[in-house]
């Protein structure tokens, strides 16, 4: 009974998680903007002002790639993280909060990133929603591991710390792009383009101290 | 089978509750104003315009909070309230009625709180969102655990009647905040501010006549 | 197996369908008009443009409401309707896709009900609104219940006749605010009102063969 | 353990899935314009503003029955998909993305299909949201399926073959309408429409080497 009703508990978080993913990742699409009849005329028409929409394209793309990876993750995680309490979902919300941000910096992006006298600010901006959710990843990571208290008893503290260095690693590797958007916009869409690709390797199987679990995720 | 099926009945007014609070919780973000490039000229380009925004960010970050820890509490109840019922499903609708609608006095809250004229209507309709539900979570708490109707048997009328008086507390709480805004509205934000932190302690666990159980949920 | 298959399917269409009804209740939300401050000097500032939204409020409180009610009662039938295959996927789209026209007809009647020249029609796209789910519902236990394809094999079959009695005596009175609100929409908004109460009153239990199941559903 | 951890894993899968497709399917209505008290006079009141807007209706009613026959597929799919892993999760993130994006598609249809000058565009695009999915449910399955890796060991591989083949013929099928679109879109439109029709028949039940287990689904 107490078993099941920590499951449960960690359920509804799953649950509730997964709606937010879901919607902040579809509500992108609303962020790609439906012309008004004057715009077109300026447009040249419905067919080149839908070309010269990419940059709200790419943006889409680039932030749907990401929240999903973050979904992701999520679930990654939670296949080690058995339990919860009023902290962490606190500290979740809190991530939430973030990954939930991205369709209004995204939105920044599409519009201005081809706007010269704006592209620098639409970069940084899309930057700063790549920056924050890292950083509260680390904390449930580092609250859910501390003496073991949600994870799997069995979750070896290497992979816990392992995780946790990888965590400040990839904080410190969106401060780059970041930092850089100031003066040199186009650089900082490449390195954050090329993180990406990082992110197509799957997350290390996580590792417990009873060997014939190790190979359950996959 | 007959307890199956009222879990299951549980469990979809669980689902579609977490549904609400995701939804309500993620279009937050859709009420922060992309610019058009009109507006940019007069705000002074695109950083400026973007650090003016602060009012909409902390109205952001309050509500995300606030219906957060609304979930949070839901999910909580849900531990010791085991079945639903017509009735039930009615009040709880117009609960999450009243937590849907907190997307709407936010966006107000973040639109015109920074501007002089408007400073208090927006805190009033802020706080008139914060204040319609908990009245309802109290006629939930009231209707469920009359004569241990939806509860768990075992749950103690003790820890039921503390959960009342609790409610009837945080709703005069929130009163006084909404009082204020009339004329002190930066009282009334400051208030509003020093509550959340309140709501970072966890809620009391439910306390049940047979001792065993009581440890269960943290 | 068999058995469990089937349960999973019957368990997506219900979460898909929780999904739907719980983002269009919440979207509700979004056709409460934010104003702009242009628009503000002509409503005489920001408290009398919030008292005078009232039919916003108004229509968000009976779509909500109406929304929430076809929740619990889609909730009902899947406690007798015990599978599903793609015909009734399908219906249940259609279905669907009635519940999730509301935010548009609501937010229609909110903009307009309150405009002498526009009263008549924001009323009658609002009933429109209301009309079409009925002979939806109508359909899926027809379709459902025929030779009991998809329904508890025990389920009385007078039980059935009596819910489709229901449903066409419902879609039926939907009919007549709709034919008075070309002309009579106030008489229209007062029947609607009316008709809510009713959805107050829980549904009837499901009727089984088998006496001991009788009880199951509250 | 093992069986059960891969269960959950596919369960997220799932409800992430349901969520994003539930949302893309409610956001369709939010595409449906909400007029302006300017545009009514030029419009010739609201009764006709409302019939005017058949194209819109008509994009909808297409967007939610295509939106919801993919969620009715992907259902179907994984009652012989068993697990999932990294890879098929980012196949499937961005077998989502496609299908988030048909709201903006169907908006421009809606919006512009009636007006001489940009039929063609409008009808390009539509077809341009229809096309992209089909060849991603195609290299889903063909992961999926690539020595069983993630599907029933007991699935027959000439289903597989079978599915394969009819993804890649559907692709091409959608094809003929795109490429119409640029001169005939009004040809284009009804080869979509009868497309449709075609999305009524169920799908074929998933082919196993066990006998006993063919007639699982439906």
């Amino acid at each position: 009974m107490q078993r099941l009703n920590y499951k449960m508990s960690k359920d509804r978080l799953e649950m509730f998680s997964d709606g937010v993913f879901a919607i902040a990742i579809t509500l992108l699409v609303l962020e790609i903007k439906i012309p008004k009849h004057e715009e077109l005329l300026h447009a040249g028409g419905l067919y080149n002002y839908l070309l010269h929409l990419w940059p709200s394209y790419l943006a889409y793309v680039i932030s749907f790639f990401v929240i999903g990876i973050y979904w992701s993750n999520h679930h990654w995680m939670f296949t080690f993280i058995k339990k919860t309490n009023h902290v962490f979902n606190v500290i979740n919300i809190f991530f939430l909060m973030s990954v939930a941000f991205m369709p209004f910096t995204t939105a920044i992006f599409g519009d201005f990133v081809n706007d010269r006298e704006y592209t620098n600010a639409a970069v940084t901006i899309f930057c700063v929603g790549f920056i924050i959710p890292p950083p509260l990843v680390l904390i449930m990571t580092l609250y859910a591991g501390h003496k073991h208290r949600l994870v799997d008893p069995h979750l070896r503290t290497s992979f816990l710390n392992g995780l946790a260095y990888k965590l400040i690693a990839s904080t410190t590797l969106v401060g780059i792009p970041l930092a850089l958007s100031f003066h040199y916009p186009v650089a900082s869409v490449c390195i954050i383009g090329s993180t990406l690709l990082m992110f197509l390797i799957p997350p290390t199987p996580p590792a417990y101290d009873n060997d014939d679990a190790e190979q359950i995720d996959e």
